[in-house]
């Protein structure tokens, strides 16, 4: 008799922004699994600590590099993989006895998170279920206010961690863009903005929902300083009549 | 002293899928507002029934046409406009008086919502908040069990309803694809993945996250009958090593 794996999604940050059923089904949880860099607090633990339940085995999957070295290089693939594989095998200890394993993700699970490399790892060894979650987009989008996409037009979400030229391309081809993971590609990022035409129109946001969440406009910005997390992003043109 | 207007996502259906958020300022509606077909109840308003607060002013927006026109047609977009700009007078009323109005939204309301074009009709009059919620897409891929989109990679969503060309040549250029909104565009998205090869890894799902929710393989689906809302993942391609 095996356990059950569940990516709960937490939400962009603000507690409030979780759902009844990531609540719920959190408080099933024998162990609670996280990710978080080396020293640091996992973001999705802190929105989710309220709601945790009494008793459960805690397992911190800490990064052993961070990703914004660059993804491509074959050091980091090889790192980063086998980090993949300890978790899983460290998980499935704890599937193998039956008990319920629930992992923490900020936003949505199956959205640019690391849960996905642990569900595609364990998916057809034991019961797997997704709870999703409220994205960081979603909530960027509405405190800016800026309504993103609409009727039959396209969306185009691209990390920031591209390279120029996919970047570039995109943004010529496409009306409404989300770029996330800004960190340290801002500085780049501004200039094919500015080259495409599209800087004026770029919101800046940064610790969307949360005490310290910035929006401003992209052109406003005076420094290039901007945490991974931070997002830019591209509305759809729109003059109601 | 004006109201305020809210719009406020109750997510894809289910309303364990609710926010926390989103249920305490439901509480604090004076008036509830919510779009459907006339003679259909309001998919919005079904999945926040159990939230509602004790006393509102009920305020139904009943489209006068379906979106399965051709939307670029001029008559669809005249009455369209129309019934949002009779719509948004009917809200400013409220407002006036100080009410405090709600926008019951599907999914999130800044992601392809009818309250987008209640937001950009009132926002520079009325102070606006908006309350983002998880979107169907995120349910679909998440019952579905398909990681969508991972570290360096990109995401396009589109509507179905889009000319054939453009599917195509975004299907082209892009990995992970979402296809919104197939209803009686199932057999000619059908024949264009087919065109691109991709037909095979084509996952189909309606009634996300409701008690009717199907998720298949496109290719298994035996017929071209979808509801509106129905969608069609396309995942980036992903062998874990």
């Amino acid at each position: 008799m095996t356990g059950q794996l569940i990516g709960v999604g937490v939400g962009p940050g603000d507690p409030e922004l979780m759902t009844l059923k990531a609540i719920r089904v959190l408080q099933t949880a024998d162990v609670l699994a996280h990710f978080a860099k080396a020293g640091r607090a996992s973001h999705a633990r802190t929105s989710a600590e309220q709601f945790l339940p009494a008793r459960f085995i805690e397992a911190p999957l800490l990064y052993p590099v961070t990703t914004e070295r660059p993804v491509d290089s074959p050091e980091y693939r090889s790192t980063i993989d086998a980090f993949f594989d300890e978790a899983a095998a460290q998980l499935s200890q704890h599937l193998d006895t039956g008990r319920t394993v629930v992992v923490l993700s900020e936003g949505d699970p199956l959205f640019f998170g690391s849960y996905m490399h642990l569900h595609v790892r364990l998916q057809r060894r034991y019961p797997v279920q997704v709870i999703p979650g409220v994205t960081a987009m979603s909530a960027a989008w509405s405190a800016a206010g800026t309504p993103m996409v609409r009727g039959d037009r396209a969306l185009t979400v691209l990390p920031g961690t591209m390279p120029e030229a996919e970047i570039r391309e995109r943004l010529e081809h496409n009306e409404s863009v989300v770029i996330m993971k800004i960190g340290r590609n801002l500085e780049r990022i501004r200039r094919v903005l500015a080259a495409c035409g599209r800087l004026e129109d770029a919101v800046y946001i940064e610790c969307v929902s949360m005490g310290r969440q910035q929006v401003m406009r992209l052109a406003e910005k005076c420094d290039d300083h901007a945490p991974y997390f931070a997002m830019i992003l591209l509305p759809d043109p729109w003059n109601p009549s």
